[in-house]
């Protein structure tokens, strides 16, 4: 029996009741699917990991993926995540069919690989990495090309990669110097070197696939000159047979946490024998892989909600069951006839697993929405239906890969506090939750990059018009909660929340306009976690307008206590997080700069 | 050499100028020691950091402290640590000079533990539990107990350590059962299990000496039956030789950080052989190890921001030295051409270093400034004086220990994320600073027990006379700077601060005054979060209100980068530190209580 690392009548309630996947599923694109099938594909999803995953979480910890003469070993069940979660459709699942997928959407599939990410988040990326390749290959490679690996990708047989970041180079792509030199047989000549290659290299498959990014001989400088390879470890001959590549793995960096998924460092043509094929046009690589982005960045936050999930229910699950001191009376002293309290009595306590719960659940509940509005993109009936739906997935996408991050981390900070000193200690789960969700902020993107994106292109997208667009559907929850007596104040302070973030953004635009982009852009990750706070807030409502109507009209799917703790979270999220906002805006509104280098360096 | 992980200069500063050290040293206890002789221990300790400290730290992380046959292997640098370090005073330096020590005041003592503390956390715990145990018997044990451990202890030749926690009662001491029974020798045998106890056994020592709270036979129940003994490991025989006492290590926590610092289990008096000596009077050994608790604490407070300062310097190494990006055009694109900027020249980057910065500096300064008090109470010429700075030390120590612990972890953290990716990696340091620094909001009672006793002690003791005049030396320093051009409207927003304080106060003391207990103190880490950064602001404000003078009268002791790095961080600690009193106290004033336990269960 497994421990309890995901609530799943919460993950159904978002799913159904509160982002409506069963109003998606009856569109065309997903027309064969109903709720009884999704809910048997969650069911298997959660089967495999408690039998799969889960068991193995702490023994990959201790046992990390290392590299020893030009291979990477790592832990045994990466092969039973690849293949067996191949055969079950963990890969393939949201692949059109013409590929051999599913169709299923991707707010279902997200909700899968989310059990398997808080059952042991070492495990599905190596099955996401392989997606992700998998999709650049089938949108922009030849059908010669995706004939030849994308079968074989899916079935879980071989793995894929994404290899962007070169030595010299890190978050700074225009700076690639990876070599790409035509030959006449239609190939290319590869030379370079890659770093953090996650999933990069694995003693069980036959194949990788890299999808790797690289300069064409005489290219464009900077961003403009980049394509895209594919690069497999071991190239396919006229019969059908394997034979190296010439792709070596250097090393594999040893990390913090997370150390089961292999972090690999990659040499591609060090004997001057590795061969790779353009996908789509010279000098789109750096476009193409964008337009995979969104899905990786929706992959990342979702990782770190499930691993704050898995957290916030060990340090429940202590909390109920640790006995320590009293509860006060009313002369401010305890007595100690009586016995001792559980935990879970103290407010303080209390307060640090509501956080938890709030972060957990509201990330849970805004990842799921991204890939809602991915799905409803793919799925749109018309240009501008599609174009709705790109646009506010744009919007919030660097707030799903950051507020699970930033806010997981904090969440699960909080969690290891709950268990005190047997929080620190290797014999409990908490510290490696501590560690492993360490990254979830730095890869894909940094925070810092994503705030980037935030304020310096989705916001002022179109003259703001993704913005508008967006505030109209946080608008549309303010509307309807208003309605309802208990949510009335929350609604309306989200809605002053909103006022704020136009006041924040008449007062930094300014800089903008006057071509003063690193005064307006200084202050990036500050706007961001405002931002984060709105949107979170926003789902938050949503979810407690939700419970609450559910309550009023009697519903029976879920009992009462299960939704009066989802409206006290919400609250609990109002009262506690959501009032951030003040201080933040306070920065943001600041005229001062004093983060912006002068002459005379003060970093001393 | 070794790398940079203190700045002596700010040291020195905040002791001398700042914080005045050299008017202590007029008072009769200091006389002797003159500013000349303080340096030169400084120095001294910052050779034996680089020589002794700093080169096993990464080592200390990837060998762990073991138990193996009942024995706690460490490193042997502990040995260096104990012998070495008694040898040059580390240990006895603070004490008085009738027990051997040399009397200097416990600022210069902190000042130089800070440096060892930054060079390498894992080591100067060994000598610091030797010192509270010593003190403990100086204070409260009979001469002939004194005699008889102490000089051993102060040498180094003999550890110590306090054993509070059990495994049942954790942070509850009213729990503690270990038991021990009077015998007609003189001595009581003691039985019973102690957990996490720091430095709790080596193999280089002949001995160590255990503070145990135990409880005597048919003692009152709760903390008024709770007594304080010296169990040694090895008993002394009349004729001088040491024989082994019942004291077993059972076992040492593996830990995820600070893994050279030993945390042990032990048992006592397994074999019903296990001797202790009642130190004081019966039931009073809470009171007793209360009494040592605030030089503890203000340790842990200094261990913290020691190693915020050891991450600061190797992010902001990094980012002088790492390429990455360019700097923003005014039409808001970058020039490839150019060649790439250093990280440091990004303001993203800026403020989260400025963030380290002003964590480390300001809560090094609150060290300082409590082992002030702590000197001028130990030195007061009068009982009013003595009982003003006792009032002031009370006042603040619940912040000495929480600030710097939990803002310091919050400070590692951007630093970690200075490095990007390398920031995971165990090939940078960063990541072990990560691991070690998240121990200090547990130890020494963790960051909720601090805020109750800050709010549930200190803010109402004497009728809230305390904070009345803790609050008149900040107005002191409020009214200097008010004076100061550049400061003015630093020094009015920490006013308005305090104004609000006194708002946040009297919205809360109607709950205590009624009884409530539980409600007023439901919030007392928020509160504890508010009042660190009005204390931290006033620090800041001190300092920048010394540097602000020195530049005005041409002062050449430091130069003027010096001065204006201070000026400006303090102004990025009420840009962006400050600013998040105002939903700090949004969240004090709301009258919910959705953190209290209500019928229904809402942690689910």
């Amino acid at each position: 029996m497994s421990e309890k690392y995901v609530d799943i009548d919460t993950l159904k309630y978002l799913l159904y009741d509160v982002h409506n996947l069963e109003e998606l599923l009856k569109r065309e694109r997903f027309i064969d699917h109903e709720k009884e099938s999704i809910d048997m594909f969650l069911d298997s999803s959660k089967d495999f990991a408690d039998r799969e995953l889960f068991p193995y979480f702490k023994e990959m910890d201790e046992n990390p993926a290392y590299h020893k003469d030009g291979q990477v070993y790592v832990h045994k069940q990466v092969e039973t995540m690849m293949k067996k979660g191949g055969e079950l459709g963990f890969i393939s699942s949201s692949f059109d069919y013409e590929v051999g997928g599913l169709q299923i959407p991707l707010m279902a599939s997200t909700a899968s690989s989310y059990i398997l990410d808080a059952a042991n988040n070492h495990l599905p990326g190596y099955a996401g990495l392989t997606q992700g390749a998998a999709e650049l290959i089938i949108h922009f490679a030849d059908k010669d090309l995706l004939d030849k690996y994308v079968p074989d990708m899916l079935s879980g047989n071989w793995g894929g990669t994404m290899c962007l970041t070169e030595p010299q180079a890190g978050s700074s792509l225009s700076d690639i110097v990876t070599k790409a030199i035509p030959s006449e047989m239609g190939y290319y000549n590869i030379s370079g070197q890659k770093i953090f290659i996650s999933a990069g290299d694995n003693q069980y498959l036959d194949n990788i696939v890299h999808l790797v990014l690289a300069r064409i001989e005489g290219a464009p400088k900077g961003t403009k000159g980049i394509s895209l390879f594919i690069v497999p470890k071991n190239r396919k001959n006229e019969n059908g047979s394997l034979e190296p590549n010439d792709v070596t793995s250097v090393a594999d960096f040893q990390k913090m946490g997370q150390k089961g998924y292999c972090t690999t460092h990659l040499g591609f043509g060090d004997k001057e024998d590795c061969r790779g094929w353009l996908v789509g046009e010279e000098n789109k690589g750096l476009s193409y892989m964008f337009m995979m982005m969104n899905a990786a960045r929706i992959g990342v936050g979702r990782a770190a909600s499930a691993i704050a999930s898995a957290a916030y229910y060990a340090s429940l699950k202590y909390a109920n069951e640790r006995p320590q001191g009293r509860k006060l009376l009313s002369d401010g002293k305890k007595n100690v006839e009586e016995s001792q309290a559980l935990i879970i009595e103290h407010p303080d306590v209390r307060r640090m697993l509501l956080l938890q719960k709030a972060v957990v659940e509201g990330s849970m509940s805004l990842v799921l929405l991204a890939a809602k509005y991915y799905d409803l993109e793919k799925s749109a009936s018309s240009d501008e239906e599609r174009l709705k739906y790109n646009t506010l997935l744009e919007m919030i996408i660097p707030v799903v890969k950051t507020y699970p991050s930033e806010a997981g981390t904090y969440s699960v900070n909080n969690g290891l506090q709950v268990l005190g000193g047997y929080g620190f200690c290797e014999d409990f789960i908490l510290q490696q939750y501590y560690r492993d969700i360490r990254i979830s902020a730095i890869y894909e993107g940094t925070t810092g990059i994503q705030s980037q994106d935030l304020l310096g292109r989705k916001i002022t997208m179109n003259d703001g018009k993704g913005l508008h667009l967006l505030m109209s559907e946080v608008m549309k929850t303010i509307n309807k909660a208003s309605e309802q007596n208990e949510l009335i104040e929350y609604s309306k302070s989200l809605g002053e929340k909103l006022k704020l973030c136009d006041k924040i953004l008449k007062s930094l635009m300014p800089h903008a306009l006057k071509g003063d982009f690193e005064k307006y852009l200084a202050d990036a990750s500050v706007f961001m976690e405002f931002f984060s706070l709105i949107i979170v807030g926003w789902n938050w409502l949503e979810i407690a307008s939700n419970s609450s109507k559910a309550l009023t009209e009697n519903n029976k799917n879920y009992d009462k206590k299960f939704h009066v703790s989802k409206i006290e979270t919400m609250k609990y999220f109002f009262e506690y997080e959501l009032p951030k906002t003040s201080g933040l805006s306070e920065i943001l509104m600041n005229p001062s700069s004093v983060t912006i280098k002068k002459e005379r360096e003060i970093l001393i």
